[in-house]
């Protein structure tokens, strides 16, 4: 693997940083080989973003995070690339939310739920996060989805009423709107599956979503629910923003 | 590595062939550690583009296509993955044009040219063709560009009058420009700086645009030189097909 020495000045540092950060992250198995490439269409749509928070994406983020905080059980999955770019930060959320996290990758084996787990209890050993790590031993299923995706845990996204499922599949997606929960996804492209199947689309980068709500549970006026909020003119929103740089002539 | 099973009726099926492609590719050496994140981008342009031939796209592969025919010197370049995705069309368009083709890789090691010409004289052996590869042993320099990915051959990159340069980085791209060159790039993203560099942009996935090329060759009709052919004016035509995917609302 090279060394990371891209400086901070650099026009594309975070951009290369998190390249940085998912090759780590391969490294030690926490990746399955799809990650990157999911992690290259990212890389596009945001670049189609701007690579900055829209305001229609905070006002996602905010109505995201009141909902978190209304819940009476919430909950935020982790999967390896969320684990990779923004483990530390969601695990931080989750510590103020006083919920656990879980992790709910795609392609479920052993030793990539082992690597996943291993990096996340050092994070929490490292910044003295106590929140529990749910999804290493799952006991149910969610319905109406087949194969080792559907398994989860009876005491987190079973039972969850509101989850944050970044970087989520469109059928997992779904398969948790069905259950009837509040459905929080981060995605960057607003035409997904996963973003019109959502409760709550935030179209922006993980990073930026996780620690835009970490500056929001610091301040002392939290989000309120927006009860006007409509997730499909949000995402339309999203859309509009990614047009207007093609109307420009290049 | 997962075993390729996807049946050809999946709707997703060349996506999935590309990708099984490139995951073999990786596993024999040929790509370098960005070149998942790469392909995730064009993933997502091409998604944007509807994953087919767009009109302006056949335009200018036909142009391209006129201007290697008509060259002294053509050259076809191959990068890993380019090697991976169209390796042998490519070398089938070499060997009907008579010309050579040369490894240009970015982040060049010894192994990856290696593994790349292990691959492309494989390719060779079982296709009988017979145009030489170059690239192994570059004795000059592109000018105007510091770093490894300078190098090239004189028999090669450097006296050729017309070169494809696919999936090409856009320092490199304006070197080749400034050399006189006539440039043909094949990028799925239109607002590239390659795209904006390239003497011809074929805005199109470069499988599809070899194949193309292919059945041009196979023809009666040859393509003629497009001599009112405005590079951005055909990207526009491209940038105008991805607008049209954000005006429906969703």
């Amino acid at each position: 693997m090279r060394k990371f020495t891209a400086d901070v000045s650099h026009p594309r540092y975070k951009s290369l940083l998190s390249r940085h950060k998912l090759e780590i992250a391969a490294a030690n198995g926490m990746l399955a080989d799809s990650a990157m490439i999911a992690h290259g269409r990212g890389e596009a749509f945001d670049y189609l973003l701007g690579e900055k928070t829209s305001y229609s994406a905070m006002l996602a983020t905010e109505n995201a995070l009141a909902h978190l905080i209304a819940a009476k059980q919430p909950i935020i999955t982790i999967n390896g690339n969320t684990a990779a770019l923004a483990g530390k930060e969601l695990m931080q959320i989750a510590q103020a939310l006083n919920c656990p996290v879980e992790l709910n990758i795609f392609y479920r084996t052993g030793p990539r739920i082992n690597a996943l787990v291993k990096h996340l209890e050092a994070i929490k050993l490292e910044h003295g996060i106590t929140t529990p790590i749910l999804g290493e031993n799952p006991d149910t299923r969610i319905p109406n989805l087949e194969g080792p995706r559907a398994k989860c845990c009876t005491m987190g996204i079973f039972s969850s009423d509101v989850i944050m499922v970044p970087l989520e599949d469109g059928d997992r997606c779904e398969a948790l709107v069905k259950m009837g929960k509040t459905v929080i996804v981060v995605d960057l492209n607003p035409m997904s599956r996963s973003a019109r199947m959502a409760s709550i689309t935030i179209v922006d980068e993980i990073s930026r979503v996780a620690n835009n709500m970490i500056q929001l549970i610091k301040t002392d006026n939290q989000p309120e629910i927006d009860v006007e909020f409509v997730n499909s003119k949000n995402l339309q929103e999203s859309i509009n923003t990614i047009a207007a740089r093609y109307q420009e002539p290049i």
